[in-house]
């Protein structure tokens, strides 16, 4: 039988870096299967340095683009899939629904991690995991498809964006990503065109590693250095509540 | 060393049968030391059958719900210990929150219940979930009580109150019970004087149960019959996110 | 004249009965036209039983579906219409936008039943909700098809979704069935697709029956068995507060 | 039998008159008994215009706002406890929630009104809304003063404070007071202290009377000129829903 | 260089009178360029009286509505562009989007006011909102059209609904309008087609006077008779907290 | 007369130079009077690192952290007054409040700064933030203490907590900090109790930098290098909207 795997929908090539590159490489490392769908590449909105170059056209900034996130995703060890939907405005047609559907149904994924439900500087990200859900209850559907196998309720998380507060997300899962935390900041500096972005990411991890050492209290034993935020959207089921 | 062990903060003294009775009796067959803190025995507000049988006092009441609650406790597997610090309205002095900080230092519990945080039916509720908190956030501080062992982090859930949506409380976790519902139901029915509720958080249970069933989806191949809803107020830390 | 009219606007074909089945069975019992408009079958969400019958094909199981729902439909006494736009995802065109406005313009219904504004596990259920409301605002709309009469603003009530909590559903007005019960339960049997929840319905109204008798006090005469919750979305006007 | 009445809990002697005279109007029109609690006179924090004049007491003060008081109560028909806790701050000791117990054991109110649960502006507002919320739960407390008639559970309303938004109160109920209005008016020419906002709040019931005649439609033969906003807190049960 | 300018997104062609006319005529007054870009005429949802008189065609009716907005814009001092996209529903295509997103860019707003982000009664206005957001942010896009000058980040406000707190509208923003206050009531009697709202907006202006007052403090010098309340969006940068 | 001033409601001794050391120095430099007053030292809920150094008594570690907190005001320009309330638990006895208001009436600050309105981690910090504004509310009334002057309407804001989501606080107002950083560094390291946090705040300064600087938009010349976020309280009355 397959082993487990993971599912990040990210809507445009460096989002899955930035807010969920910790859990990839931690759940790579821990014998997931990684996979990254980009609805875009962020090509409009987010390449403002690759735009001031001059001689820019959008297949350009959308192949250099393309080549930073697949460095990046190689070296966090997670396949990635491109839809090329465009953004600033992204609009996602049902056929792309429907492609997000069958990787589901391919993948039958143990978890899934999107944006934020809403984000007021970037209409984008909303709309990525508005999708990512919808796809997810779609493929659930014994009626689409009959005779492919249904997906179970993975759970949904929402990673960090970049303005918490605003965004109204909360994050109540804390991940430990201290031992991947080098390959993390590797994949980060593929990213070449949002250089400012570095620092402001590994403060980011600081951060929270700092709240999540807090949040499991002085007493215990584990060294927490650098740790991702994350929303969980769908309740737990567990038989222990420690 | 120590094992494990868990707290339960009950306003009334028949609180942490209906709502935590399960969590209880499932943790203690996993060896976990279980203690119930109950601040009154709701013999005011809590006690209509006893009331209405005439020729009562307030000290017949509260005898009579003390016997009731330390039934229902022994056969869950639960230490109880009564503040009396009266119901409707229930009042929590310093002198009784510092009780509870002794509680937390002695017990070192892995984790917390108590009620939700809100509730228009019922003040004494949401009270016991603050005095819950704030005993905990003292228990944390090195300096109450210098030289004793300060408590970690230990995570905090709010078990299911009567009326859900008015109380604003949402199940973020649920806890499958069904192992241990026959327990559950003995102790429901040493509660003599609230009968008409043992049908009602039956069918709770039940409703739980297939709420859990359905949040880790059909492919799943846990059976859940009985489930108890909890809302967890504390973030989770953890190193992987399935 | 004519006399008093209500309108459902159920995404799926089942809805209607699972949550306003009481409501239906009480109001034509008092004199009331009821019309239920179904957005879809709930061919491929939905129907998960039928599908696992094999040798089936979308238009056995919307067939199926549908023949269902108008036995149930019979039962209660209802109306029913079926625009059959698809499920999982629903989507509504603005043909389908109209007819819904026709619909409110011909019957001009006293008040109107549909889904939660949220729904995480069913997309197709707020959007049913969207499309009443907007459909509602249409026919109040004098320059739409001028020359018809408008409607009121007929009360727009949403039903009780099956995760009540996560769909941040809060029922403010519970509705005494207990004495449509038996009629709403008969039609409940006529999903024969989804016997998994009829004794899960059947708790629902049990547990809304208690809600119901404890939000009018137990100095009250009137005996409630079974209710259905409704969260009533737009304002009342009155000239009495008790 | 005894007939219907009502209650209103105001935190200054002033509050009633401004937010619920319509209502008691309205209800001692139609034959119900009216009655006022009043926590404080408003002395400190109300009364600028007083203190203004020079020679001033805090006597001086609460006798001047306590015969407006019951000149305005006498017009609108309503009997009006003080029990001058205070004001800015407003404190209230378990003796007073007390008292408040036994009127309402006394009195057996069909409904309750109070300020809205949040003000920014005045933390005696929500005070005194908490406190006739909780009263309201002691004197359904069977061990409550055994023997006494218990009361059931009448329903709770907020009125409308001075900045409604700020405050997060929505009015989901609207009372025609068109028919009262004169009576209203009157009273409120009794606060001599605070005539600048004597057309304040009559701009806020024509504002209402607007919206209110907008929530029952155009269609509506109902004429509403003057209206007061009510946010209802506790569910109704009700055996229509039109 | 040019000077300063502010954009108006409003849904109807009513809407930016009744809502942001004071803003206008004062910021015209102070040597800004002011636009209004109006996505419908209103004509079919906002137009009853016209409808009423008979012999009316949609042309007739948007070509009123048109001449009234004109005048208005005119006495206010603003430019006015239609989209003329049709209302209940107002419905936006992407092409429309785009020549907001060239208004952006071309009049380089320092500030934008659209409607509120909910609406109830009324779901062309949070779609106008929204589309105002979007267009801004395709407008910083340094990817979209590139050459253009780009956008920064001007705040973002909602005006006021027209049933605030239905509408989840909070004015955290109150703008003293009182040297306008004659412009804008001109303004206001150009709207011949809803003459029954003159009045109302006019004890909005009043209200929101006295609450703009009370939020400066009665030790405050400035006298303010008139104002307009807004929701400030997007988060304000500044070198001082008074 | 005299000069603009402020004021710093600040729960624990520390509180203040983490989160409002920058706007302290700020306003201080550009002529402000500033005051903070402290409630209690966090002698013993925020000392963790005096009491492992053995031989504590509360005495020594109060009077440590009070030289701390004197050399960081001295640092920032200003004046500090102790109350010594006690804290985990802070408690305010009305004696308490009632200096709170002398200090408002004293001081009679332009703007106030205290705790976020919620903090699960912290309870003396929402009571600190509900002290700062009842006292401020006294202070406005006439009838305290007649004869002195009253205070006007200073704007009230919430500056950051530790754990900010979790808080529920939402910056809507960020400060440029970046002339006084150096200032806020070097009180911020005289508080050798807390050195884990030093750098925890310098990068909470970075990243609210980095943020204003985006809520300013990339077209501005400003350069901010460090910044404090604010949740601004109460509204704004403003005379131009840019």
């Amino acid at each position: 039988m397959a082993g487990k795997a993971m599912l990040v929908v990210s809507a445009h090539s460096a989002d899955f870096v930035w807010r969920a590159g910790g859990a990839i490489a931690l759940h790579k490392k821990n014998g997931y299967r990684t996979k990254v769908v980009c609805l875009s590449f962020g090509e409009r909105g987010e390449s403002a340095k690759l735009w001031r170059k001059g001689e820019m056209t959008i297949e350009k900034v959308k192949a250099a683009r393309k080549e930073e996130a697949e460095r990046a995703a190689d070296i966090l060890g997670a396949e990635v899939e491109f839809l090329d939907l465009g953004d600033y405005p992204l609009r996602v047609p049902d056929e792309a629904l429907m492609r997000l559907v069958d990787v589901y149904r391919e993948l039958q994924p143990a978890f899934v991690l999107s944006h934020s439900q809403k984000d007021p500087y970037n209409f984008d990200h909303p709309l990525a995991m508005h999708v990512a859900q919808e796809a997810r209850i779609i493929a659930q559907a014994e009626g689409h498809n009959p005779g492919q196998k249904v997906v179970g309720a993975p759970p949904v998380y929402a990673f960090e964006p970049h303005q918490t507060e605003q965004c109204e997300w909360m994050p109540n899962t804390f991940l430990d990503i201290t031992e991947v935390w080098d390959t993390k900041r590797r994949a980060i500096e593929c990213m070449a065109g949002q250089e400012h972005l570095w620092e402001y990411y590994t403060r980011v991890a600081l951060q929270r590693g700092v709240q999540a050492k807090r949040n499991i209290g002085i007493t215990a034993a584990r060294d927490i250095q650098y740790a991702e935020g994350y929303q969980r959207i769908t309740p737990a089921v567990t038989g222990e509540l420690a």
